[in-house]
């Protein structure tokens, strides 16, 4: 059986106005002097909560908590994680619950996320500051303590980059697909940032599947590439295991995996990417945030700039408007 | 000639992803018992800047400034002005300057509005706090005195409500028309918020001028219901002025105004709609701000509910997600 009959026997939540817009970068092609058409998918305007890419992500892992007999999702992450609210305000257009479990104290004041939290009335519980590590093995405690009560949750592991999760990207290589041949495109070349691998995994395994529509590079924010092949390899076995489609690929022969631009690493800018967020939002009148779509901006520019890119490309906006405010 | 026919010839920069997508609110049916289809057009997900209703009112008053050969637009309001900055990221989409005046002071820190204004790096001038009659009047001056130099900026009026502005929200209707028409969809109204009138006369005009597809409720969030009147009817002179159409009705037969959910008027809240913004998102997973798209979103509901809306209908969500961080 092909891919796509089994993505359409996977369950699903739907939450996404999908597909989200693939719009021109016309001035950025200009200021870089592209030879090619740049586009830019706005997985920014996902449309649930605060929007962004785990919206995707979560139309797989609701599907398959409901399909599991779960009254609701347990997600866990430090008070600002936004795959926590993204989480609670997608089980609440689901009309299931959610329980959060924060790895930091309570705040006094309730700002950005913890605010969102509030407004949807979310059930949370703090464990004080302490390593995720320490919290990713609490949770269980947790979901039994819930399950005691009657009350079956379903766990969101590693911020939601999972299998479950990752089958959201691969269902985004096939709405690439017919969206390009819908709009009448001729895409040759997706790029996306790459962190623990989530996005990453499911675009890849989703591109081979489909027989490689596009060429699909891959730009470390984080990591170097062999661990970043590492975190995509790993959730692509998870992928394999719910698809049984087996990936027969080595993951740096399948996709362009890069990590020239990701500096020194997770959270940290370099000069291109800091000055990256003033030039694409004076370019195009779209805000990216710092530190990781900035990142994937530049070296995609850069990339095309340097004619390492033959024929038309699009970049994936993976959404972070809110985080903007707390990076200045 | 037609409306249709009409709109084609006016000058327009094509800004937003559109059209936006029309969602169905299940729970919300479920939850007040509707007995037909409820639908939320997503106007927040317009895709420049912090999105919103205006990008489609720039699009227009954008199409004019270039028509006209200038060089920027200015636009003028507070230091944290939603127009203000949309008309900067606007005008950055369209390779065009922005220059903008504040009748407040310079903050120490840029928050908000005011630190996209710093990334988008638009050239502003602050004229400390004053009334915005003052204002108005004053950047007259200044466009005269940026036209001395040699650069002319188109002057946006009266926060982007004037005809160029309403064009949007005129054509908003025959992109509703058409995309119920492609989507299978039978919407029979529509409902909209009555601030000071742009949204509400490009409404109801452009639904007049089409032959009434919709029947138009516009929930005032502001004024009593002659006073919206007295807005609606201003800007909608404006418009005929640009189309060459006349508008052969009286606003209160064409179309339904409504007031009684404003309370106490702009920026108060009613202790419904401060229940909304909380009731709304933990229904749909959708962020509404406080104030105004609440007063809207309580005041479609409640009419709904009683029974006062026969067929099926849409709200539209005209955006303020930022503004939610400071309304708490």
């Amino acid at each position: 059986m092909k891919l796509r009959d089994i993505m359409n026997n996977i369950p699903r939540e739907k939450l996404a106005p999908l597909p989200t817009p693939l719009q021109r970068l016309e001035n950025t092609e200009k200021l870089i002097g592209a030879n090619n058409k740049m586009y830019i998918k706005r997985d920014d305007l996902t449309g649930v909560g605060s929007g962004g890419n785990k919206v995707r992500c979560m139309e797989y892992i609701i599907g398959r908590a409901k399909a599991d007999g779960c009254v609701g999702v347990l997600a866990s992450g430090n008070g600002q994680s936004n795959l926590c609210s993204l989480a609670a305000a997608s089980a609440a257009k689901a009309g299931m619950k959610c329980y959060i479990v924060h790895n930091s104290d309570k705040p006094e004041t309730s700002v950005g996320n913890a605010l969102l939290n509030d407004l949807l009335g979310v059930e949370r519980e703090y464990m004080g500051a302490c390593d995720s590590s320490i919290r990713e093995k609490y949770v269980y405690e947790v979901i039994d303590r819930l399950a005691e009560k009657g009350e079956k949750y379903y766990l969101i592991r590693n911020g939601a980059t999972t299998g479950h999760g990752a089958l959201g990207y691969v269902n985004a290589i096939i709405e690439l697909v017919d969206q390009c041949e819908k709009e009448n495109l001729d895409i040759k070349h997706i790029f996306a940032p790459g962190g623990n691998g989530g996005i990453a995994s499911g675009l890849v395994y989703g591109n081979a599947l489909m027989g490689f529509p596009f060429t699909v590079h891959i730009i470390s924010v984080e990591d170097t590439k062999p661990v970043l092949i590492e975190h995509i390899e790993k959730t692509i076995k998870e992928i394999e295991e719910i698809t049984g489609l087996a990936f027969e690929f080595e993951v740096d022969k399948a996709a362009d995996i890069v990590d020239k631009y990701m500096g020194d690493g997770w959270s940290f800018n370099t000069p291109e990417s800091e000055n990256e967020v003033l030039e694409f939002v004076r370019t195009e009148g779209i805000y990216i945030e710092n530190v990781y779509t900035s990142k994937l901006m530049y070296g995609y520019k850069d990339m095309v700039k340097n004619g390492m890119v033959d024929g038309d490309s699009a970049v994936i906006h993976t959404g972070g408007f809110g985080s903007l405010f707390s990076q200045y």
